[in-house]
């Protein structure tokens, strides 16, 4: 796919096929990720993937439990703004979504959070060259209970970093609205 | 360019012909970059173009005095690591590149940091399928002269996330080494 093409068929998808990925589509994606720039070629991302549907609904409770307690905790966060939604007894955090690709890596990088964020656009841009949807969900990566940590092979000095979900799209939404590119300054 | 192509061809440049790049290609770089996912659609990214080899020069000196000043009252920083081609007089932090682009935004915007690295990455792949070569050089951004602030239009609410040079690379090296990806857990 020419990146012309893929700047715009990259889209955010909430709303997917009810069928399963490949395992070696999601390999083969991972590694067009790794490919990405960061700090020092230190390459710190790891990988976990979820690829099956009702286990990634297990997550997406226990994250979505963690962020209404954390609402509770502490009413004047900005989770405020999304507390309908939370509320909502339907509301699957992860869409129903048929796969979960954790990016991950050491908390002690300090890079860690930009690393994984190049990572994550390499991989959700390889994602739709083969004709998947993703959506990076930020709402993904509260888990907290240790069960779930240990099936999910977390280590205890990692920290997620970008929960992305995966699947082939109902649709492809039109391209997204953009704002004007805002240039501070232009020193020539 | 095929993204497959791409992949491969986006490589860290640090070794730039002698040749300006047209500011309306910076133009459309940057708009391609604005494309990128990013946090509940806010967009926070801001863009300062310094397209002037020697005033790009006078900011690389700038960035790199402020290390030095890092290193000297912090001597046991992680710079150490760095200390001797800091000290080495010829070391241009920006590989005496032809342009510079600062991706910056408000620093109250909590995912700031993965925002514009994900509006890096699309501008970094954006560039290579014009021609260009791209470095993100993070030792770029210690900008502290209250001067070289006001000159480069940097609001005193921003910081400067990502300092990404760019030119017409001199050659463009081999694909780069990779690490086969780390997956700590599949589930399935």
């Amino acid at each position: 796919m020419e990146f012309s093409e893929l700047l715009i068929k990259r889209r955010s998808i909430r709303n997917f096929q009810d069928r399963e990925i490949p395992l070696s589509l999601i390999r083969e994606i991972i590694r067009d990720s790794c490919l990405a720039p960061n700090a020092a070629n230190r390459q710190p991302w790891r990988f976990i993937i979820v690829n099956k549907r009702d286990r990634v609904e297990k997550l997406a409770r226990e994250s979505k439990s963690n962020l209404l307690k954390d609402l509770e905790n502490n009413p004047t966060s900005l989770l405020k703004n999304y507390e309908t939604i939370l509320r909502n007894e339907s509301y699957n955090v992860f869409y129903n979504a048929p796969c979960l690709v954790y990016i991950t890596g050491p908390k002690d990088v300090r890079s860690l959070d930009v690393d994984c964020a190049l990572a994550a656009s390499y991989l959700m841009l390889a994602a739709t060259t083969r004709g998947l949807g993703t959506c990076w969900v930020a709402f993904g990566s509260r888990i907290k209970n240790p069960d779930i940590l240990k099936e999910i092979g977390l280590p205890a000095d990692h920290r997620i970093v970008a929960p992305i979900i995966l699947g082939y799209p109902e649709e492809i939404p039109e391209p997204p609205k953009r704002n004007e590119p805002q240039i501070l300054k232009i020193i020539q």
